[in-house]
């Protein structure tokens, strides 16, 4: 490791963040720069600056990247109906690529030749942002101080506060979460406090997305969302932008208690976590594509597409977005979206969502051939002995010869 | 084909395979076995051997079949996560090689020469039924009538009734139902009617099974599945037979609106088809299964499994449960299964089914190490960045010599 | 079926396809139009006008589709890895779709409303020749004689012939081969004949493109191919077209006795089947694509390859390269050939062929990282133990609490 | 990390491991029990008993492990065709495994805290050894001398020698190759020294198992090997342990210069490396593997274990043998090959090995149905029509509604 002149530093503005920007001045004697982005974690992102400029910083960087980001990385995703783990639909790990390109593009612009961030040492987000700054200027150096430093508690980071007189501000009057918490457009999540005892429920008012669906309306609500390549590009008939179009779909789902899940998952460094999430633009989102996949692509693609599907939510989850291996899979995946266009209805109620109809110019359900009607010779029924023979004849030689399959 | 002297059919009691019964008489001179299970479609079976007797069948079969068709059909099947095309419970799938096996088992205790079912030429069953059949017994011989008759509208068929003095049950005064269903313990399924337009809404009151989210109660409904091996042995504790255990979910499912399903789906003989199900149990133990698997398996066991089921699913869907290729994934799965020991709390709510605690003697949950808490050293921190170094390795040498992934 | 009005027949001038011709005029009453194409058999084409306008066919195709065969549809391949069951490049199965889609342009250019061909109801090239027919022109209508007519053993031909007066030319004097063969510019098939006792070995007198080991130069030869994007694109620094270069391919591994095969392999229609190949250029290519992506690709990206490559294989032998799911694939195959770019040296040897060296600019390969000497700093060696230790945790928890592997 | 006591060395009497012992002793001031293994690497391990000695070791392991090493570890790996990177049989990969079990063992046995191991830094084996070492013994600590010490020359060694007094057996006189070099009794290995350049061939002494296909015998020799259960049990019908039977096929194999094999191969920790490899007799082994499974298989099987196994390389190439999803996947495999029994005829000549016959009691190959003469209604080739038809028709709907494949 050579000596660091400046780092680039994933900034939110709160207390952790804070404590780091004095820590790399100190440790590293370095400048630090700070990054904040809006990535529609639902916190105002100006005030960074002025807690910035107070530590010291002179360069502040401060992005509004919500299409950006729903439009690059999340609907990308969306495309290959990514599920990690048959649950878990990568709110929090689909963000992260995002953020390490910009730390890595504000390098470059500041000359800077370190990043830094506030991941721990335990989780995946730390994989992720490290892997991506390495994938995308490999030169760069990482500091990582809740892998370095001995403030592991939170008592420790008040008195690092205290001593280095950092501002801590506990004007809002907010008591702090039991949870550790994390939020952008796609998702919030919450891990730790008592949702460490997988048999415990999680409490109801951790969820802050979401009515419960117990509270939700009664009468349920019909939306229909459009869709162009594989992407959605309307609600009701009304064309949205990506950010735009997520964002409605989190009010009309958190409106109806849509998107909570409860699962312990299996983390990329080897353990396994609890955690909840709220993710109710995306449950819609999810149900829909398959819907509008249902009708428009071909089923041998359809079927190849279900048997990549868990490769491709590892490698995101993983934190390999900036990979050849998920361009090579995007690349499958983006060409079977084409003809992905129509539109879905789809029934929102107390909780769940549900498909009920679907339409499309590119459909390939076809009436004359599917009909339990006469289908005026569309279908030659006859056809199915020829077919069944052949894909028997090899069970049949097999049993012929003696081979059991009970 | 050789002359056919025997024939078993798979016998309803219902008019199309009444009249398949006697078609065959005249059309093949043969003798008719016929072949009548309870696999929990929720009919009385018994009165289909009066009518059997009435068509001039002397040997006829009668079988509970319903504690065979979960153990060693439906819980295998679970133990694989199996959803064809992200959606679908294989609810039809799953009964076709059981009725398939008794069909051949009764082929050889009778001495028959072939076998004969009510499935139409279009369709995924035939499929199912005649290779379990090749598959299980190689020179039997297969009659399918809707292959082969012109029979093909249901004013034919009455009238062939009447010309052959079938004797039809009007009595029940019920009303013909618009769709073709197919139910046993694991689902009901429709098809057909208006249906047949993807974009028209299922008509609420073809639903049969579950009442609707919206008339569900207003409380939820807690329970708690307990599971050995990878299949589900008790609810709320208690120890209950595969059957007995499927058919209480059911209830419980049912009465809370759990397990509606409206897909269109592609079928193996080449059509896509829109299809309603109602799987009000297998939904709940769906997500049962996979929340016990979720603290007790192995994280690349558990991603191995995900990357082998849709294939499995698709053995499934397509007919092949009696073949080498599924008993050799089969092995890989129930490999994985032996741990699958413990218990998962369920939220039954309105439609929906949430897995709300899990716990299990042979958890792999680790809270010493996935605690944010002080861990007392259980987990090295440092240890993430070397683990993150190499995996980028590779990465970073491409950058470095010039490889670009934006 | 609809009245045939004009069918275009894949005619090669022999015996069978002259048959068809007469056949197709006098069973269908239509006209025939013969196509005839160069696909690098080895055989004069223009001799089959003749003999076309002597059964009195009026509009004869016969076209040189060297350059595009190697190019559209072997290069693509190769850029695959493509081997079918461990052992088959493929070298019948690639050939068909391109014969396909010229007797659908023919069709649309002559308006015919059928084609036809000569392959054999037991076989796969009826399955790959129809298959793309249908793709392509989903109304087009296929007679396939073999599965149709009674002629099937070379008697009933010739007495057809007489019957017919079709002039049966054995001026050659050529002996009839006891094998049934096939072949193109990617290879030789014999099927048939000893062949049929798997056990029996290939007789010497059977082998027509390749020298035996035994007979090929006691000294080893070298050659050196050029890639770009995966493609080969040059010998010994000698910028050749695909036709060219696979035909010098094909002459240097001839004459050093390289690619043989002998196999038994799963015919699409369900039956095992012997077949042995001479792939000679195929067998060579195959060698140095592996070593030129071996220096060139990514870890990752190499090894979805490799698990894509069985599924691929499989679409081209059983006749699914006009689909959409093979279109998928390739997208992804494509998207990483861009940087396969660069030199291999290989040595031919009496029936083998090695790489011996391998150089890229797009190389991988980086001595400093890799050698064995010192690596000024490279590469920590302490990173190694995060790496291992992290890699190493699920199994440390799982062990920790009494999971057995042994 | 707590004080370790006694350490288990896995000890080859050479200078590096020899130098090892020592730096334990004298670094971590514990005792060191030494175990050598036979695993058939061509060298006498009696003589580590005098050297260990020398260094005061009191407790030394001497262990013929060849009959294991093949039975239980090589012989299951071939059962899955496994292939590292389309080309490397996994020789050095596949006796790690044993050697970690051992280590653990007896540390069980003699009480040590510890394993230690002469791998580098750089490479796979000491991932393999540790991985193996953790999931056997969850609490084992591992110290690797390379990651640690700062003897990272040969000249620092034998200084280390000189001044520990450490006898350094020259006497042998051989010279010391320029190679790094690994040998047990699937292959040996050859890295570094010239090979660091991938363009430059490996010269020709540096070969040690096979004479080079020029020097091999101008006439082939031919044998049958036998296989039950999918395992190799015999040569020209004479029955032979695992490791005997391997050690004639090495003989065999490098008498007629088959099995070397030169690549650049992707290591697990992120590096390309170049290695040269001589694995005559698995290479022989390999061919007689897929050529008995050829005729005994199921297709679908077959294609099953195809796509499985590039996943199962992996595994065992980066040192995950004893982990879960191994075992998962080695549950699969093993069930396919109950039946993969009977005889493989080869031909070995001059560096390349062909199968030329195989028969089996449990051959699915048949001849009635496969033949080309009359098959007396076998097969009926109209099913043929109906087998495409339908698997043509979501090709067909799809151009049908205006879907362009070209």
């Amino acid at each position: 490791m050579s000596k660091i002149e400046k780092v680039v530093l994933a900034y939110s503005g709160g207390l952790d963040t804070s404590v780091i920007v004095r820590w790399l001045q100190d440790t590293y004697g370095c400048e630090v720069v700070t990054f904040t982005a809006d990535i529609g974690q639902g916190e105002e992102v100006e005030p960074a600056r002025a807690k910035a400029e107070a530590l010291g910083v002179k360069e502040i960087y401060i992005d509004d990247l919500r299409e950006e980001y729903v439009r690059d990385f999340v609907f990308p995703m969306f495309r290959a109906n990514a599920i990690y783990e048959g649950e878990y639909l990568l709110g929090t790990s689909i963000a992260r690529p995002l953020i390490a390109k910009r730390l890595i593009e504000i390098a470059n612009e500041t000359g800077a030749d370190a990043i830094s961030h506030g991941a721990t040492g335990k989780g995946n987000d730390q994989v992720r942002f490290e892997l991506g700054a390495y994938a995308l200027k490999p030169g760069i150096q990482v500091i990582a101080p809740w892998r370095e430093w001995d403030l592991n508690s939170r008592e420790k980071l008040m008195q690092y506060c205290e001593q280095h007189k950092i501002p801590v501000d506990f004007s809002s009057g907010k008591k702090k979460s039991p949870y550790s918490m994390d939020a952008n457009l796609l998702h919030i999540s919450y891990e730790g406090g008592n949702l460490e005892d997988p048999w415990a429920e999680a409490e109801e008012d951790m969820w802050r997305w979401s009515v419960s669906p117990e509270a939700a309306p009664e009468a349920p609500t019909y939306i229909s969302v459009g869709f162009e390549q594989g992407d959605p590009v309307s609600i009701d008939g009304e064309r949205l932008s990506p950010a735009t179009l997520l964002e409605k779909l989190n009010k009309l789902g958190g409106a109806n208690g849509i998107g909570r899940l409860d699962i312990v998952e299996n983390r990329y460094v080897g353990m396994k976590s609890r955690g909840c999430y709220e993710t109710p633009g995306g449950t819609i989102l999810m149900k829909a594509h398959r819907a509008i996949e249902s009708i428009t692509l071909d089923r041998e693609v359809a079927h190849m597409k279900d048997s990549l599907m868990p490769r491709y939510a590892e490698l995101v989850y993983n934190g390999y977005w900036w990979s050849p291996e998920r361009r090579m899979l995007q690349a499958a995946i983006d060409e079977s979206q084409a003809v992905v266009n129509g539109e879905v209805r789809l029934k929102l109620y107390k909780g769940s969502v549900s498909a009920v109809g679907r339409r499309s110019a590119d459909s390939l359900f076809d009436e004359r051939i599917a009909t339990f009607e006469d289908d005026a010779g569309a279908y030659d029924q006859k056809d199915a002995e020829g077919f069944i023979k052949l894909n028997a004849l090899r069970l049949r030689i097999a049993a012929g010869k003696g081979r059991k399959l009970i």
